[in-house]
């Protein structure tokens, strides 16, 4: 029986000092110069193999985004693959930006494509509108793999707000809604250190939703986007957290790997100091609500 | 100024005489036996091509699953990438059925993956679960290229009901308000035909749900899956229309495409002969209603 991935994304943030996530999301425009940009898919390659390789000591995981992959088609697909397989191997947590959804046997394939392979990622991000039995499917793989998932439930986007926050009758949000059908698949697969392998994407731009989230899922590890370039800062960020300093896993993306962009360093060491930054910013803001 | 997409759409169901679609969901355990497998990618390709020969002057539209061929990661995918072109050059409408959706600049990623190629799918399903600014990357590519989405609305799936059949504080369904993001959205792409390249998938199954959808959204076309074997009937189908017979697109998959493993016949044979009777029965069931 492998270790249940909630227990490991735990370790692991412990192990690297902080709880949180480089997004990997490359676009052609802002790679860095030296890297030959001839052919844009083995650009896109290039470029995130060498993230990986100065991140890895830092950071305890990163979140590549399916889409910058998919935009390539079946090329880019193929460096999607190898780029979750390359972090893996290099001891990161993956976890596989991809927000699938459908139904039964569709979100079973979706599962198998993206979650089955030992090489593939650890968590996968799920769009839980379908409910319950469209998610069911991406658990089963996941649990067959040790793995998890992240559903999203209250999202950083501003248009979110016009579905995710509108009030039920019953006086719960949309985002309550959907978060109760993910916390009760999730309370089936409760590792040792009482997280669930299923959690949400919570994102850090909304603080008061994310601290009545977390009052309400005890269960669930939030992965929390917008921190840094889509304007979540410092206090955004501790609502996402219990005052035992666990609960989230907070990602950044291109404050870390355009990091170069705002300098004439080595791009890997700028990144690497990105990656840095975000990790001692989330460790300083933790220690901070601990005190 | 290429013909609107709601425009083309109707008109390809006028010619070949009911607003049917084939869902391609091709899934290994089901291929007919005169199918070489011993390489499943290639035994999907030559199943989907062979399919459409035989469908092409039979229906208007195909609808292949990306999820099936996702399964088989990059080498899946060049497969549906091939399948849409193959459909598109034999003249049919072809709706991607990937369920994308995130925000932003993600969405845009994968609008110009799956929908900016002219020979990429005409129309592709969005999630609409992460608001407005999620699926107005997709509009644009869309627009740019005369194309059309249709976003999930209400599903057909039983779990679907836990979140998109509750009601708001102002009276409106989760599905409702959901829809009204689209419709409003979409009211900027309205073709001469009155109706809007934005369209909703609203399921087969929730007949009560999808009449009251159908006079709420004038402008919307529905892509309707669930007819025959998830359940829906001639009933739960004649919902999604107007008294005058447009505004929907209804959807059968495995009625269809594995109609060959109820008897001996060729399978070509079969799931043509399956194509034309999904294809008369809806045309039934709309000429009884304009009775």
């Amino acid at each position: 029986m492998p270790q249940q991935f909630a227990d490991r994304l735990l370790d692991a943030c412990k192990t690297k000092g902080a709880p949180v996530c480089v997004g990997l999301d490359p676009v052609l425009e802002r790679l860095p110069d030296a890297i030959d940009q001839a052919d844009p898919v083995a650009a896109m390659e290039t470029f995130c193999l060498g993230v990986i390789d100065v991140v890895a000591d830092v950071v305890p995981a990163v979140k590549p985004q399916s889409a910058c992959f998919e935009r390539f088609g079946a090329p880019g697909v193929a460096v999607y693959h190898k780029v979750v397989k390359q972090a893996k191997d290099a001891g990161l947590i993956v976890v596989g930006d991809a927000k699938r959804g459908d139904i039964g046997t569709s979100s079973a394939h979706y599962a198998h494509g993206l979650l089955a392979d030992p090489h593939g990622c650890d968590t996968l991000t799920v769009n839980g509108y379908l409910g319950g039995d469209g998610i069911e499917p991406f658990q089963q793989v996941a649990a067959e793999q040790g793995k998890g998932l992240f559903v999203l439930v209250r999202t950083s986007n501003p248009g979110g707000d016009a579905i995710q926050s509108l009030v039920l009758s019953d006086g719960r949000t949309v985002a309550e809604a959907v978060g109760d059908v993910v916390a009760s698949l999730g309370s089936a697969c409760v590792g040792e250190s009482g997280y669930s392998n299923v959690g949400m994407v919570v994102g850090a731009t909304k603080p008061e939703d994310a601290a009545k989230l977390r009052k309400r899922y005890p269960q669930q590890l939030f992965l929390v986007p917008g921190f840094g370039a889509q304007g979540g800062g410092a206090e955004d960020v501790r609502a996402c957290f219990k005052p035992d300093g666990t609960g989230a896993l907070i990602t950044a993306s291109r404050s870390v790997i355009y990091a170069f962009e705002k300098g004439d360093a080595d791009w890997q060491q700028s990144v690497q100091a990105g990656a840095q930054q975000l990790r001692n910013e989330i460790a300083d803001i933790l220690s901070a609500q601990h005190e």
